[in-house]
């Protein structure tokens, strides 16, 4: 996983890639929003031609982003990565899969978009990752304009390994026209269904409120949203069986965020498994514990990417973090830092 | 709306119908269970020839109880309701959309199972109910032998009126193969996202933990479940816009139910529009308010399918209510009660 972040001078948005191992994983794709921007989703149909991807692109900048999946498919050219389309070891078509988010004029400039150069930063940032290592969350990559509501969103990943040994975790890029919090309490929704919550105390909710009042009088409300997500797994599943996958991962954004999936929400989620460990044969509903962890991690990805962002004040608006409004005793840094 | 209720010698089980106005309305589905039984549900493809039905029927019986649409069908066809098919008035084919739960042998008898006459038994009890009149919660209908999880599950409604005017209501069958509580806290999902909850007492919730793992001790574990819904609106929808509607009807499933939409769980939901009442022509985003009510009644309807329920000990299993297990107090009679 890679990120490029372009902030300052009118900028506020970015791109993050996720690169399959060489050879790729199986893929698929579930858009529920009413308002997506994709590209090379229909490849992704399990009854078409395609079997595997290179990497997903997850992007700011509209359906003008989507141009950043050029730059990685360029990258993966280069290697002579993708469905190969003739004799030639370097005649290949590498399918890369994306989806945007809106950030629009975040940054100030309408017109500051990530293009194939930013795609390509991305996905070599990717390509220099070590499996394992830690991932930056909140205002970076894809999440770096992004905005839940009236507050700052951003990306968040989350993991887990299972009873059976499988591994599943998902990325997100948490950019909701909904709310991720309820307003009468200021409790995260995506927390409420995970453990006993303390709710904030009131006069800290009142304080938040009336900020977030403020902001939302200072910005133009935004008409576009969409939250974005990679469900990611060892477990060899088919195509369908991904599919099923990136369906129910839409329930965890469900819970994280309401409403969701409104007109005006692009939801998309994207699967992927690399097949080095088998479903139990034995068992018809092994695919079970799978699509359960995918949804609750895409639930907890959007928690972390809420409580990773840090607030933007600048020319595109005025976006308080939760952890500025929520968090009783002053934040220090966070890895999410735009400033 | 109406139900049909079996109960006794071997039977657990029941029908419900949603009948529309004469001349029928617009309906369309979203099934999102790994293992759903349904009937004409492709006839409600927005691409496709029909475009409105004179009833739904949700039904107990797993796919044997698709039979009880027959006689809802009978019942039409004998007053010249359904889609015209020739010149002569009484040539109709009724199209009547229909998904089942799994609840065979919950009342001991695995061959007791709602059919033709059961369906006609619901829509005549659907005709002869007054429109606003209340409608029968809990262990009644096709909730008579739900469960969801270890409780006893049943049939729920809720609605509202929007701001525009427009009325959404919303009718479950929660019959579940995933949890409604939070097994930390035995809080109930589908409440915590609405509202500042009590969490019920440790000494409470140990007790009713003791309960349920009796109540599982004793029982098979229920291959098969299923939630349904039916979502109703007076609003003038597309028959494309009534599928996003039963799209996002989904969420409100996700959030008072987790995990949810696996490969064991049937959930349906269709959405039906009467069309009195126009969109506001000049708002793009103006189903959204829909949608988002949509999803927030499914969770309420939920919440009082489980609330109503009412505990069942007999030759199918040990079930025991929420209202038994949490409510402080002792409860009262509740009008879902089979017993």
């Amino acid at each position: 996983m890679g990120h490029a972040t372009r902030t300052g001078d009118g900028w506020l948005t970015g791109t993050t890639v996720v690169l399959a191992p060489e050879g790729g994983a199986i893929a698929a794709v579930d858009v529920r929003g009413g308002g997506p921007g994709t590209k090379e989703t229909d490849a992704l149909d399990p009854r078409n031609l395609v079997q595997k991807v290179e990497a997903v692109v997850l992007t700011g900048g509209s359906a003008y982003g989507l141009d950043s999946a050029s730059g990685v498919m360029a990258w993966l050219e280069d290697r002579g990565r993708g469905v190969l389309v003739g004799t030639d070891p370097a005649h290949v078509v590498p399918v890369v899969p994306a989806a945007c988010v809106f950030d629009l004029g975040r940054g100030g400039d309408f017109r500051a978009r990530p293009d194939a150069s930013t795609g390509r930063a991305a996905v070599e940032a990717a390509d220099a990752s070590e499996p394992g290592e830690p991932v930056r969350e909140g205002c970076v990559g894809a999440g770096t304009g992004a905005v839940v509501g009236r507050l700052k969103g951003g990306v968040g990943t989350a993991s887990a390994v299972l009873e059976s040994g499988i591994t599943v975790g998902a990325l997100v890029v948490a950019n909701a026209a909904g709310s991720v919090t309820d307003p009468e309490t200021g409790a995260l929704y995506g927390e409420l269904l995970s453990r006993r919550v303390e709710y904030p105390s009131p006069a800290v909710h009142e304080a938040a409120r009336a900020r977030l009042a403020e902001a939302a009088a200072r910005n133009a409300p935004p008409p576009l949203n969409t939250t974005l997500a990679v469900v990611a797994t060892d477990a060899d599943l088919t195509r369908a069986q991904a599919q099923k996958l990136a369906g129910t991962a839409h329930d965890g954004i469900a819970r994280a965020v309401r409403p969701v999936h409104l007109l005006n929400d692009g939801d998309t989620v994207f699967a992927l498994a690399t097949g080095a460990r088998p479903l139990a044969a034995e068992n018809p509903l092994a695919l079970n514990e799978i699509l359960a962890a995918g949804a609750d991690l895409v639930t907890r990805a959007i928690v972390r990417a809420v409580r990773a962002a840090v607030p933007v004040d600048g020319p595109g608006g005025l976006w308080p973090s939760y952890e500025e409004l929520y968090r009783e005793p002053p934040l220090g840094d966070c890895p999410g830092s735009v400033t």
